[in-house]
């Protein structure tokens, strides 16, 4: 039986940008399993599945019910041990928290400043309503402030990049020859990021760009 | 066999300090296995095993030959498979390449900036001619200069220490419930700038000063 990944959607459904989102739909993607996402927008998260699911990614895999996207991917290696590794084992899926850890804070809060209010725009009426107040809240600022002095806050982000840059020069992926989940963690904040810029996030010509296209391509979908 | 391990030294040859030797060391003394160090001035380093180094750490172990300290620990989990291992296989390797891009593009530039000078005054004085030299000029500036406004530099170690502290809330290691290689990549970064801070680097109810005594505290050292 396929499994239902519910995904976070703007007011066009067809609109996923979530960065956890996007990190279990490529770890889904990676494992070659069937899966098929549903469109929910924030204000409907609380309605998932009888009201079991507090946040989204959630993933219903027949009795099973994962939420958060590092625990899908744990949860998928262990269901499909014999295809694709996510993981190599309990040291790497340590590590690769240190990465999430990495990602989340020297990477979200620089794309907060890009496209909060980008995000804002995309959502339908209740939705953008939650969203403000919410984040409005957490960031002790206006969606609008927040959302301003582009140009320094990209120098920032090119700038916090420089780790997995310099490792692109002797591997192209963080996994080694090919993507794995710690990839997948920071493809997740960066195609977040390139769903709402409308302007150049990286230069054509950073290593960074050329990996996350590489990512991007591989993914297959749901169905 | 012992293995030996060249080691950087100071002046007073048990002042040893560079960030590399220590992963080297740690990751000896996590595998169990005899070793002993050589301490080698900066100036000595082309004469070490007949000019065959070109730096430190380089390994010793019998007919093998292994510079660069995260060679060695892929050496060393291959040697000894049945001991306590420092990667999971493949893609952690990999993995532990993005924490060593991080330490030494997050870390190191911060720490040569707080302590460059107090490097330089440890060494002998042809070491210190060369060191003078060589750092002034990839750096651009006077040692002296380039070690100022400690302060402001201080707070920006304290924020670049984020991801790491941030992923100390979840588990106690990078490796998981005990410390691995990506561990000792960032101690022995955290272990140079301890060997000459005379003021505090982080304060004492910092997760991350927890997590690096827990750390030094296992190392067994040479024999």
């Amino acid at each position: 039986m396929s499994m239902t990944l519910y995904d976070l959607c703007g007011a066009d459904q067809s609109k996923r940008f979530s960065p956890t989102c996007w990190r279990a739909k490529m770890a889904l993607s990676h494992k070659g399993v069937a899966f098929s996402t549903v469109a929910t927008p924030f204000t409907k998260i609380r309605e998932i599945d009888g009201g079991n699911a507090k946040t989204v990614p959630y993933l219903v895999d027949g009795d099973a019910r994962i939420t958060d996207s590092f625990d899908i991917a744990v949860y998928l290696d262990k269901k499909y041990p014999d295809g694709p590794a996510l993981f190599d084992g309990p040291g790497d899926i340590a590590t690769a928290k240190f990465i999430r850890a990495w990602a989340n804070t020297s990477l979200n809060p620089i794309i907060v400043g890009l496209v909060v209010k980008n995000i804002h725009d995309v959502l339908a009426e209740p939705d953008q309503k939650y969203f403000r107040e919410t984040r409005e809240k957490a960031l002790k600022a206006r969606l609008e402030d927040v959302q301003t002095g582009r140009e320094e806050k990209l120098e920032a982000f090119t700038k916090a990049l420089t780790p997995l840059r310099t490792m692109l020069a002797e591997q192209p992926f963080i996994g080694g020859n090919a993507p794995r989940f710690a990839d997948y963690i920071v493809f997740g904040s960066l195609k977040w990021l390139m769903s709402f810029a409308d302007f150049d996030v990286l230069k054509s010509d950073d290593a960074v760009l050329a990996w996350f296209n590489a990512i991007d391509a591989t993914y297959t979908g749901g169905n």
